[in-house]
């Protein structure tokens, strides 16, 4: 039984070392040269070259490097009897906690503002938006979208989230389905799309839904660029009813050279790096399901297809 | 009886609506029109033209209208028998904090990096600082900096704080005087300061204060541009001792057109904004003075001439 690494994108010696440190007795091959891959059992991935899993005969678990798992779960040539899981990191929250923070009081305090000021050596005041008076709403409210609302509450933002089923979190305005969307976002002043990427969210930012939101409204895109139906953020900003973004996630990525968010005023890019996983603070609990897999225990973080997270 | 407003700078008109909002029985008056000044005890003031004072023979009491109140405590054409107090005004407090935390994060997560890149429309991952290893030092741990040293820690930040008496303050490692500053610089990776100007802590930062920090800290001043030298931090950003500034606050304000921090790779440039005073948050305060000095019991926030603040 042996593990083998997928990660085409991504350097994988600091995969391979943490890996290693935590337990050096076990078999961790390097895709493409895995073989006999009839021993593998578990992979560890992202962004496979799509098929390539059904070399594997004996595969039993895929491994996300990621807190995300989209491009396994909508990838249909993965058998249904194989698991898959991904990995939960509390540095990948606190990442994405920061990153939250950055965004929402860069908008809130005018920084953005006051950069382009800098830039044409002026000194002026612009208003800041009252942060007791500035209603953020999150959309996706789990391990990640759950602390980060509580962070911005705890900051004395108003703070609602929306999500699939209702959540109880202290502090936290609940909003639900299909039926609680458009009185969510009537009252949200800055949207943190927080969502998994699924069938039922792709393309659930677009002109219908963003213009539920109040004139001025600024959207944060922390997910998948899935999510967002781009020409349509454009719209609404060059008609001034949103007042602009700030986006880690697109379309295509690395972003085109010549695509409009590059010199847009009011949109902020940066380069999905809202998180990183580290190898060596997820190594262990990846080793942990190889290890319940031996072991016929269940796994850690299962992803659920159905659901699609 | 009455109150005067002397702010040649400021628009009196907020200030008026709100200090009669909450007691229009007084008679407030707005200077240079306060005629007979025999009748003004207490005066209400931000910027003063030197000397302005010593026309009010009966002059008992003088606010500043922000939490700073270095322009009055060290004009020797004040009488010492005339008390001067300033407001606390927990927006204020509040303000601080979300431009102090924007221009931490904004730092260990390089935005003004990304901002660059976004102007060359190049996608690269630039390395975050961990927050739980980059370790933020606050000069002044009075009202402000205490909350600010506490709101870190909260984000999991190591806190130091310097002042010029012991503090204790729970999670923030206390460090004062002169004999402790060397220690608390050592280890300071993001170094902020939020002192009173004092004759003490005019131009603390400076060379020799600087060159104390690890190779590649960062400075935020919030508090007033007489604690730095500004020539002495341009050196030394220039030499890759450190990394970068955000400052809010200039040895001349506005920031001359020709200063070399406008245009400065590493320098961020506020004008002044991290808090303003909202004239109807503080009404109350400057009211209740007032009343007290009317009869007779202790005045609130008084400043003291031999401290400096």
């Amino acid at each position: 039984m042996a593990i083998s690494l997928i990660c085409p994108t991504k350097d994988p010696t600091p995969w391979l070392g943490a890996l290693r440190q935590v337990d050096s007795s076990i078999d961790i091959r390097l895709w493409p040269d895995d073989q006999p891959r009839e021993q593998v059992d578990f992979i560890l991935t992202w962004a496979h070259p799509p098929g390539v899993f059904q070399q594997y005969p004996n595969l039993r678990v895929i491994s996300s490097m990621g807190a995300g798992g989209d491009a396994l779960l909508q990838d249909p040539e993965i058998p249904t009897d194989v698991a898959i899981v991904r990995v939960v990191d509390s540095a990948l929250v606190a990442d994405m906690e920061s990153y939250a923070i950055a965004a929402v009081i860069n908008h809130v305090r005018r920084f953005p503002g006051y950069s382009q000021q800098q830039q044409q050596r002026q000194w002026q005041t612009l208003m800041a938006l009252p942060i007791q008076e500035t209603t953020i709403g999150v959309m996706g409210l789990g391990q990640i979208g759950g602390a980060i609302a509580q962070r911005f509450a705890s900051l004395r933002f108003p703070v609602r989230g929306w999500s699939r089923a209702p959540k109880d979190i202290p502090g936290i305005q609940s909003f639900y389905g299909k039926a609680g969307l458009n009185t969510f976002l009537a009252e949200t002043q800055i949207l943190i799309c927080l969502l998994p990427l699924t069938p039922n969210t792709r393309h659930i930012l677009n002109t219908h839904t963003l213009s539920q939101l109040p004139t001025g409204a600024y959207l944060i895109n922390m997910a998948r660029g899935g999510h967002l139906i781009e020409a349509d953020l454009i719209t609404l900003v060059d008609k001034g009813h949103l007042s602009g973004a700030c986006l880690d996630v697109f379309q295509t990525e690395p972003l085109p050279e010549n695509h409009p968010f590059w010199s847009h005023p009011n949109i902020t890019v940066t380069p999905h790096i809202a998180s990183i996983t580290q190898p060596t603070s997820v190594a262990a609990q990846i080793i942990e399901n190889y290890q319940r897999l031996q072991t016929n225990r269940p796994l850690q973080n299962r992803m659920d297809r159905q659901q699609g997270y």
